[in-house]
């Protein structure tokens, strides 16, 4: 039974809550938010103790792990709290928006062993993850092409988008990290080209909301990407590998399989209305990783270098977008992992 | 918040228990089980109190509502234990057995204004719901013909099958119930047929593994229902209904959206592994319109009168297994409901 | 290079007329029709030569083999004139309307060693064929259920249900014969229930256009055929067959990949307007196979005993609609073939 | 009834030959071939006359309108050769392989008032134009992402590939044009990427077998189209339009409805064989409406500026796949057209 706190009891602070009220190997021992009513109502909701005190949630005495959910800012100083107390972390992506102190907190955590897992949840997907396995095992031969989509369904608020880091930064970064994940391998280049149509405004802030995306392996095989911040149908994510002995897709959602047979058409359950709707199960699914990790010492994956790595990606990606050409990627070299 | 008792700690008692946890408009109050230890684990699970005395579940100074979940025997004893104590009522299905001692049941609780909901869950499945109001709108016009598909993965125990009743006591009658909900009207006639083709040793006991049925509506309209006990590819359930303006459709559910695309073939997921997988989601939505219907007075549906309608329609279905013919369908008359 | 004649030039001739003309090893030699005009419309349309005499189109001398697709009154006497003759001749069904008279067609041409192929077009579906090798080859284990729907998309005019013998001999009879293709067995009994749905006044010639069968296969294997003859939704024909070792199935028709992805609804392609858009190919592919078995010598199936066994399952599908009860089929004994 | 020559009896000239004499406003008049040979064949087969002097097949006293068929390299002096003898004619793609050569006839054409139309077939595939006419229509409002797969199945000879002028001028270039075709615009922009995996020699003659390019549109609207001569798995085509108000796809064609329900799977057909099985309805179709065109006297359509424009897209993509960057697509201004 892992006591575990959770710092952040924002919207998806909510969602862990309650995974973690779940969890039949976790003791969810406290909740800390900046804001002590948040804490509060999550604590009521699922039976645990709130806090005003942030070190007792990195109190060895009473926690053995860390569910770090806080805003994005407070991520570094978290991270270094959970490796002082000596603590297990799982951390939401990204450790710190600017790759450079996100190496520095990387270093910290490592020079004292630190044990922490990136919370890429979309690792979790029932369906990514039966592609991972499927190439890994060479189901589909070596892989040649692969191509995601991310979309929609809404533009976030401008106050968002301004101090998201963009568009690549903030929402193909998962899909840069599944790069990594289902390939097994490091993209080397990126080319990205994208066009603020959705909202016009948000090139003001030198960011498009519709995009796309081209990086090469060093196999030299393709990897497609398209991010869009609108649609006008629900949420939308698939992804397909093509190798030299075939192809697998983890295809679109729908919400049901109601069909409606008329006069010319097949009318069926559309896509869902969000991304929650989508991803919500790999929240439990991630969580119970964890702690699987934390019981049994197994290496914590994915870990801060796949966070940092997936964040250098992003980095050149951005770049490309201005440059008009294909950017080589330069991944951080921490001291050590 | 409703006080609510848990009568029966079984499989199917433990997944009522969770979501009795889970509602928020619930306060889970006391598990009762003829086997102690079942009702203590329950109750430790989930965080309630555990009790050898029976009459504590339906005692209206602790407990709103009682959730029936014990075995079917005690079905009619505690549907009166709850008429006496003026509790509401969530039970699973039959009534009773014995469609006479059914009545008898209906009328005891009808005389005393008790207030009881059969828990047909699968009128709580999504696409199940979404094809009652779509018929139920007319967006199919008038309903012509219904396809109903109810089968495996696998035959249970002969000493289950010996008191089950039979197929269609057992296990058809889910889609009798379905056939009036989503049909909105009462079969007249019934014609089965059946073979013990799974397990030859199940003919013993005068029932059938493989079978199908139809009956025919007041209106003229047919309805096919197929009720097989053992697939070799999972838990197979599908609903279609046409009528004069369309076909709508609650298709098959597989386990997931991967397709594998190889030479001469498209290897998709398959179908749920039993039918728990598949109707899981039910248990809490029956839950949910439960407890709504218990906080805002309304009438309780399905009702008693459904639950033995379900029934007379399986009484005939089996009579007509063994005299070839086609049955005319006799319905129950309770003093009143 | 087979000589081949066509008797019938009809809807359904002309096409016949134009597989005939694209055969490569077909010479399509002559055209008869009982209206000298539709015969040379065909002839001027796909270059070959009306005759205006029956006995050309039976000629030896100039024809081997005789495609009769005339009225279905004259199928009896076509093929006494084929036999009579020595030749080979695909014939559409039925024989003859009349079950004893079809069975003295058999005598006679069986009497003379004719050589016919019945025309039961849709074993050569693709899609169906690809049923039938996987039920011969094992690949679903033993037959235990078959499920067929066959569906509109009008009803025919009032002039032609009168004198179509019922829809039991009129429609269900494809899918009689695609049981015993697909199951290779004999179905012992069969009930058949209907109503007069989509146009009432069809119940005035004791027939129905909403209906539903259950036959029940040597083995104890259930059959489900439901039969309609209006649709809101096209033409509509599928078929599946559960075994012990899985399930397979040929699903719906639809006119196009194309979707439509919306707010809360994937808009997809319809299903074909009509019956003849789906099984076109069907009779391109029968020709083909007749062609072949002249070729080949090698035995023709479906064979004229074929024909008279779907009438038969058909004869005892008309009693039940009427008996309300399960039917044995008692299957014709020509004195040999 | 249009005279109609043949000029080309290789594969794809011998499926035009079928289109062209099963065409009821064609009279397939005459073949010309610079093989002798493969004209007769073609003659024999299809009923119509070979000769062995091409000015035959441009001889307005005999014909009336070409289809040019012959190898790309004498697609030039064919098309000048119609436009001196004031024929219509309907030709394969490319005008020419060298874009300045292609804008010299262009020229030359247009001086002479040429009618031709340049037989992009894809455009004339069912599920293409119903897109087409669906983003015209504004079904899905603002077009601001396009993606496009065109997949396999075989690389072709080195000997070919060796000629070709590269993935982007042979093969995406069909996709270039339904960019336009379907957007209604012309891109502005094109990066390519691509790689040889599928056989590695290709390199050698500075070409890739696995590409993938992304444009934009002036809207600012991106493009994305991976090219792949290899697939394992069959040949693989789809597009699908997102737009400011929904979704629009051409889904994967397949090889039939059958589905084979397993433990944990279900195996559906698999896609064509090849490219040919896939587009082989289109040519019918590019036939019929090129016959329509010069019946009416409509503008032909695609043009030869349409065959130019897609032409100066190829060549873009082929600069950025050694350049790196996105490069500016400059589009051809012949004199008129």
């Amino acid at each position: 039974m892992q006591r575990m706190a959770l710092v952040g009891a924002g919207f998806i602070g909510s969602v862990h809550a309650g995974n973690l009220a779940a969890h039949p190997g976790v003791d969810f021992a406290l909740v800390y938010d900046v804001d002590p009513d948040r804490a509060q109502a999550v604590a009521t909701r699922y039976g645990t103790v709130a806090t005003t005190t942030i070190e007792d949630a990195f109190d060895p005495e009473r926690i053995d792990a860390v569910f770090i959910a806080s805003s994005t800012d407070s991520h570094a100083d978290n991270l270094r709290r959970a490796a002082d107390a000596g603590l297990a972390a799982l951390c939401e992506k990204p450790i710190d928006k600017d790759l450079m102190a996100a190496i520095d907190v990387v270093d910290y955590v490592t020079a004292r062993d630190g044990r922490v897992m990136m919370a890429f949840n979309r690792r979790f997907d029932r369906d990514y993850g039966a592609l991972q396995r499927a190439v890994a095992a060479g189901d589909v031969g070596d892989v040649e092409l692969i191509q995601m989509t991310s979309r929609g369904p809404v533009v976030p608020p401008l106050d968002y988008i301004k101090v998201s880091g963009g568009i690549m930064r903030d929402s193909a970064v998962h899909f840069f990290d599944l790069t990594r994940f289902i390939a097994g391998a490091d993209p080397v280049e990126v080319f990205a080209s994208g066009s603020a149509l959705a909202d016009p405004r948000i090139a003001q802030y030198d960011d498009v909301d519709t995009s796309a995306a081209i990086l090469k392996l060093p196999s030299g095989a393709i990897v497609q990407i398209d991010s869009v911040r609108r649609t006008a149908y629900g949420y939308d994510e698939r992804i397909e590998v093509m190798g030299s002995g075939g192809l697998i897709e983890a295809g679109r959602h729908v919400t049901g399989t109601v069909s409606r047979y008329g006069a010319n058409s097949v009318v069926a359950n559309g896509m869902p209305a969000g991304w929650f709707e989508r991803v919500q199960p790999t929240y439990a699914a991630t969580l119970d990783i964890f702690v699987t990790s934390v019981e049994t010492g197994s290496p914590f994956s994915p870990s801060l270098t796949d966070g940092l790595k997936a964040q250098a990606i992003a980095e050149a990606a951005t770049r490309s977008l201005t440059s008009g050409r294909s950017e080589t990627i330069s991944y951080p070299t921490p001291r050590a992992e």
